[in-house]
């Protein structure tokens, strides 16, 4: 069913969901946050942009154009129906359009790469009762992670950065495929649930030729003991951090 | 000068330590909490093992036997001193030798390598003020992160463990090496000094010839906000979690 929902933390941002499709999530809103947009950066393209709630949030971060590229048709025409009700028409422009095709066309263009990519093996996850939508969303069936950071690699201007949002059991796959592709890792956060949680999800940044020296910055912890925001996450719901 | 202190939450252990050459430090403490120990684990042995703190803490919660290595002949002095102080030479063998030797001469032969390893590369790092012994015990002056573990490989029994503690902000080298040497990183808890502060250190536990599969535990936060312990560093203090 289609509706139109706020932005958790964002007033003025309206979004068009599908429950059929997926719904945008706390990996959306914190990977927008996390990325680092430097005052040069004059090109920025979000990958696997779904229903365009990541290059919404990074419209008010920055006065730079976004370009969105998804793949799936009923997705893209949803994020196209939200960035106009938003009018973000002029800032944010979708593509309908697989990200290996985008990338050939778009050789040494962008400032930035923000992704959060399906974060399934084929074979992994479960894939009971979902629609096609969702299986394409979550699972790596149209492009995988080492497409994913080829893809970056090729898009990406040199010193050109990369972010991420993916599931921290894939760490050692993630530093492996960004090194592969030039991508130096720079900056790593953990998100865990609660203090005494392993950690489910994990941001990191990299730099395409970048040298080496990577930080692990302080976690993003969600809950306090009680069941509370901790006001890192409390903060993240309210405001967008510039 | 040479003195003989508590281990700090270890009633029954003393060590000798000299502040020319380096003191224990919550690395070691942590290290030695933080490794798997497998009942069938037989044979450990503590590479770079400097004044014995993480055998002697490790002695207490297996009653399989550790061996130390430890190239500097004045540290080892002490370290055997140490052990021998607190009745456990039946228990932990010291060698003052080059790991690289030992290595060479216990092929396939232990369950758990341990390893509190020099942080800094000869390059980096404060080299000022500092004795011979320190140095050493800091830079990779006579043992870099390659040898370490090519040398855990080496002296490893297929499914044996690596643990290690090491700075942060070598991550990408550590999971490199390990990888590059069939040690499959599986466990990794970052701490941090408060959960407003990047990670300094990391622990590390791989396995030679493991499958794939990581988990990002929960994060070792030492401080609360007010400056207090945490509960997991206060309970590190006081008692061995076995």
């Amino acid at each position: 069913m289609e509706m139109l929902n706020d932005i958790l933390g964002y007033k003025d941002l309206k979004i068009y969901q599908n429950d059929e499709f997926f719904a945008f999530s706390l990996d959306s809103i914190v990977l927008a946050n996390y990325c680092t947009i430097r005052y040069r950066d004059k090109k920025i393209v979000d990958f696997c942009s779904g229903n365009a709630v990541v290059s919404m949030i990074i419209s008010k971060r920055t006065s730079s154009n976004i370009d969105g590229v998804e793949i799936q048709e009923k997705v893209y025409d949803l994020a196209v129906k939200s960035i106009e009700c938003n009018k973000l028409s002029d800032r944010i422009r979708m593509f309908n359009e697989d990200i290996k095709d985008f990338s050939n066309r778009n050789l040494n263009s962008y400032d930035l790469v923000v992704c959060n990519p399906p974060y399934f093996k084929i074979e992994s996850g479960n894939k009971k009762n979902i629609s096609p939508e969702k299986l394409i969303a979550r699972h790596e069936i149209m492009i995988n992670l080492n497409e994913v950071c080829s893809c970056a690699k090729k898009v990406l201007k040199d010193n050109g950065c990369l972010t991420m949002v993916h599931r921290s059991d894939r760490l050692m796959e993630i530093l492996t495929e960004f090194r592969k592709n030039n991508i130096e890792p720079k900056r790593i956060k953990f998100v865990y649930e609660t203090v005494d949680k392993a950690s489910t999800l994990v941001l990191i940044e990299g730099q395409k030729n970048g040298k080496v020296g990577l930080i692990i910055e302080k976690p993003l912890i969600l809950y306090n003991e009680d069941g509370s925001y901790t006001s890192e996450y409390a903060c993240l719901q309210k405001e967008v951090r510039v």
